[in-house]
Order: structure tokens, then sequence, then C-alpha cells
């Protein structure tokens, strides 16, 4: 799949569209989800044109993809979500309802968490 | 929080328990779930002494995150979940149930999944 520049991840990378951010670096950003379904509900975005998480791996360095998950921790501890715990969660294509084409992690916290499958028995 | 050395994936590590391997290298194993929540989830743990993304992201170094999330998409490659996608999940601590004290992380695919925070609404 090819990246498309016309995604809303990439039009907020870009500035072209509003997002609330709350951590920025040269090469992660992290934003409230705007459909939040936890009390803290984060997305974490690399701000290189990745896809998904399989393209990422392809394509980003070991070492860049280190950064990336490291940088996630460091966001959860910002977000005071270290004590009571955090569920991070990314979604790779259609079975995983995967929505903007640009790879990013959800961060959920804030609450007791159900189902991670969506399943009402879990 | 310090490492439980009797945890169960501690146990399957040292092979004082079965468990179904779907992988294994030097640092990694990935192995089945034996409460299933879709057809196809696998856990993927670092064979390090971590207990969670926090510790793992403070006492590994970048490349051995790194590389640890790339074997985890290598893994889903094998297992067949490319085409249609899957989910990563990992909880962290109690909000989000996290219940073996030893990082792990869910892959989950071969249905179409619901709700990645347990709600019923979304």
């Amino acid at each position: 799949m090819a990246y498309d520049v016309n995604n809303v991840f990439a039009k907020i990378l870009r500035g072209e569209m509003p997002a609330e951010r709350v951590y920025e670096d040269d090469h992660v950003l992290a934003i409230k989800d705007i459909h939040p379904k936890a009390p803290t509900h984060v997305l974490v975005l690399p701000k290189g044109p990745y896809t998904s998480l399989m393209d990422f791996s392809i394509r980003a360095t070991v070492e860049e993809m280190g950064y990336f998950f490291q940088t996630i921790t460091k966001i959860a501890e910002r977000l005071g979500l270290n004590d009571k715990g955090f569920r991070l969660v990314s979604n790779i294509g259609a079975d995983a309802g995967q929505i903007v084409p640009h790879f990013h992690v959800h961060l959920l916290g804030g609450k007791q968490l159900g189902s991670m499958a969506g399943d009402s028995d879990s």
C-alpha cells in the first residue's frame, strides 16, 4: 500500500489540520484522540510516512523502532499513567479496523479497561 | 516491582511448564494464548526478565527494543496475518488488567476485532 499524503495524520503533521498535541519531538508526535475510548486516549505516531507497523518495521531501522517505543513509555509517564497502568494498542489492516493509513499506537488509560478484542465474554 | 522468577512465563522460558511455541530465537519467544480471544492469539515476549513495557524500556537498549518489535511483525507475517490485518496489544499494570508480570505483547487476528477498550459503544 502506497502512503497517502492526504491522510488525516499527514495533514496534522503538516499543520494543515488542528490537533491537541501532548508530546512532540523530531521523530514522534502524540495527539489526543478526538473520539476517546478512555479518560486518557492518546495517539502516538512516527513522523515518517509509514502506513502501518509492517511498513515501519521494513523501512525504519532497528534504532528508529526502538526509539519510537521508548518514547511511548516516556509519554505514558508524562501523562501520569505509570501508577495505575495503561494499554498500548496498534490496529494494523482491515480485521483490526485500522482507519487512518499512517502507523499509530493508541495509549489508553485512566479507567479499568475491558476486553481487548471486543468480545463480551472476555 | 522486582521481577518474580516464578511467574508463568519465566517457568515456560525455563521449560518448567508446557506451552505451544510458534516462534523462538535467542531473544524472543512466541506462544499460543491458552485462553484465546480470537482465532489467532499469540503472546510475544522478550526472554529477558522485564516486568512490563516500562521496565523493558528502561533496562533494554534501543536496539533490543527495536529488534523485539521488528520480530513481532515477522511473527505476524509467518502466522499469515498480513493480508487481513491484526491487532497488537500490551497491557501494562492494573488498569489494563496485566496478569503475568513478565512483559508480553498480544497478537490478535483471524476475525473482525471489536472495541479495543472493552466498551460496548466503540
